[in-house]
């Protein structure tokens, strides 16, 4: 089975707005054994959705459209696979009793639009709207389209991801008739063709049903390994593999083999240690607090975070020497091991991370470049003993990938201590 | 003229990379009066880039690929183009200085892949890559294709994005025949239906030329203003109508009519009027000062920020009552009042913000909901006397979101400060 994903909207044809809905369909149904063969954009146009819908039914077995399904006049979707499909509409009880119940809880009566909207297309299945009104369908589209099937689902993305999840992927798994396996391999510290180089000899022999995505990020590059197949156990096995013979190989710079951010790896290990960290920032100003209090339940070991840009910032909150910022400048791995310290010091944490950097664009000179970055890492050993060390790092973004940079940085100087002396 | 855009990977079929290259493309279309038809994901498979290209060249008069043109197996493209086309492929002598130089740079010596990269497509109009080595092509299809135009171009995002504002822009702005201007409107504390409610008449009112679009995000909604038509002058007139009457109609929500985000907005006052900020942070956990810290120069009026996560913190770092906390609880305009003051006190600025709320999704009671935030303004008159204010908000997304909005609420607090008192 193979699917054409097609989404309608002119919103989407003027690039204000990225298609991510495809990408969440094309996972969710990757996940049950079914690959993409399209994705396609049209716009609202009823010729051509017309168009769009009469060429991918004819190839794809499975049709999935998103968008115009819904109150408006934009919404046209449902009309043109009616005259597509000559059919007509039948009323749907349960989608207006939710319709009606959701708009009665908002103070408003039931209106002919409301009606209208619990309509389904003739011989479909309903596709309950779990997080708004229009109802989606499921329709097999008879002997013309080879009995392939059409999903209608709204453009809204809470809407068509319930939906995905409650009731179109449960439909469709049992009829994949295949299997696919996604492991992800994420990884710190290490580009994409210093990967790719270390690696040549795993992807060269690689099981055919196996292939190998790379997925680089502002921050780096993490790898993507795909089995499919027909057998669930074949599969696993054969994925297992491959995923080992990579971390074998670049295991230093793995720190995860599920979707996983390094937030949460970090903050995992913090409680499962019963450990307090505390954070001194200046060129990350306050992204690395921000990612490490992304992570939920992050209370239980975030104490406070000090973002420190100027260096009178440094010297009161931090008690950074006036003296090292002068001499070493306030961008060092002396200062940064002053932030580091202090910040421990000062907060009563076990562990704390510190930057100081020059993200830019300005700022920068020949000796201390712009995308150039100390991190210190200090901790205090089971015993009491303080321990302080510090890196320096170079990177070559703008601004805002410098910063991501920074903090990715000192999120993995927080996890190699982590896991080196507190483990 | 009408385009279609393809791009062309396997990756993005199978959903881990979202598209973003064709909005990119499309947004640079627009500005130049070129709309897209449909926007098409087709995988590396030769027979699939042919069928999608001819179907595509029939239709569209500029048709713009990328992905697959490289130095690797999967790419594709360039040779299905030839066979399509029916020509053959010639040296292009810039480009392979161009890539020789890259790679003697990395120290290496000159391969037979690179002279392959150096060839292009014959009678083609070559797109120097200035951010890596394969070149682009603009080709004029001949009599076959109605002499509509293809352009090919690498899938790395930085290398399209360099060779379409240096070269496919350039070259197809003067054969639009059209012009198109959006005008975006930047609105905060508003959210998608209670907007549209307010500017309906405006809506129903709006010239045949311009459309508007809602353009939600995880903080608010922005809206586009779109006109289309062949005269700069009568466009920029229209266009400027419909967003004056919008601004007038919901002018207490917009911050800007420009690109531009919020925290660009309050470092530009911050800037222009010579004050200094600072930030205490309890449930946005440092995100506030990220964002004002993503700005360039905000350096000049950002001294420091503090994320005091505990009790313990918000006392020794901000000077806040005990009893405060104890009575009102951590959660309370109360304490965010105390944590604004003490930041301003401590830090010696002339204006702070102060967030205390419950990101979720643990944390929430039947009192204080996951979703609830208190923020807190305080400054400093040119007369010395201290004002502090606060607000309580309520929020309904994921702890992400909810993030997000709290700080858009700081950040917005800011903004009113700064317009209201220091004006």
């Amino acid at each position: 089975m193979k699917a054409d994903i097609i989404s309608i909207g002119d919103e989407l044809l003027k690039g204000h707005r990225i298609n991510t809905n495809a990408s969440f369909i094309a996972i969710e149904l990757g996940r049950i054994g079914i690959p993409v063969s399209r994705i396609i954009t049209c716009s609202d146009d009823p010729k051509a959705i017309t168009d769009t819908l009469t060429a991918s039914l004819g190839e794809a077995e499975l049709v999935l459209v998103t968008g115009g399904l819904g109150p408006t006049r934009d919404d046209r979707t449902r009309t043109v696979v009616q005259e597509l499909l000559g059919r007509g509409l039948v009323f749907e009880h349960e989608s207006f009793e939710r319709i009606t119940e959701i708009f009665r809880r908002r103070g408003r009566d039931v209106t002919e639009s409301m009606r209208d909207q619990a309509m389904v297309i003739e011989g479909s299945v309903t596709v309950p709207n779990t997080k708004g009104t229009a109802p989606g369908m499921i329709i097999d589209c008879g002997d013309r389209f080879h009995n392939h099937h059409l999903v209608l689902m709204p453009g809204v993305p809470s809407e068509m991801e319930a939906m995905m999840k409650l009731t179109v992927i449960p439909f469709f798994a049992p009829r994949s008739g295949a299997f696919i396996l996604h492991t992800p391999i994420m990884t710190i510290g290490i580009g994409e063709s210093q990967l790719a180089g270390m690696i040549v000899n795993v992807e060269d022999g690689m099981p055919a049903r196996t292939t190998l995505s790379y997925l680089p990020h502002a921050a780096g590059v993490s790898l993507m390994v795909s089995t499919s197949g027909g057998s669930r156990q074949e599969v696993e096995a054969e994925n297992r593999g491959v995923v080992e013979a990579i971390v074998t190989t670049v295991g230093s710079f793995v720190y995860a083999t599920s979707e996983v951010t390094l937030e949460e790896v970090v903050v995992r290990i913090l409680l499962e240690k019963g450990l307090k960290v505390a954070v001194a920032e200046s060129c990350t100003g306050g992204l690395v607090s921000s990612r490490l209090t992304d992570v939920p339940g992050s209370s239980g070991c975030f104490l406070s975070g000090m973002v420190t840009y100027s260096n009178e910032a440094k010297e009161e909150l931090l008690g950074v020497d006036a003296e090292t910022i002068q001499q070493q400048g306030a961008v060092s791995e002396a200062v940064a091991e002053e932030m580091a310290c202090g910040c421990l010091l000062k907060s009563g944490a076990d562990i704390s991370v510190a930057t100081t950097g020059i993200a830019g664009p300005g700022g920068g000179t020949s000796e201390k470049p712009v995308g150039m970055v100390c991190v210190a890492v200090a901790s205090r050993s089971r015993a009491g003993a303080l321990q302080v060390e510090a890196s320096t790092f170079s990177m070559h973004g703008d601004r805002h990938t410098n910063k991501v940079r920074f903090s990715e940085a000192a999120l993995s100087g927080l996890l190699d201590r982590l896991r080196s002396v507190f483990s």
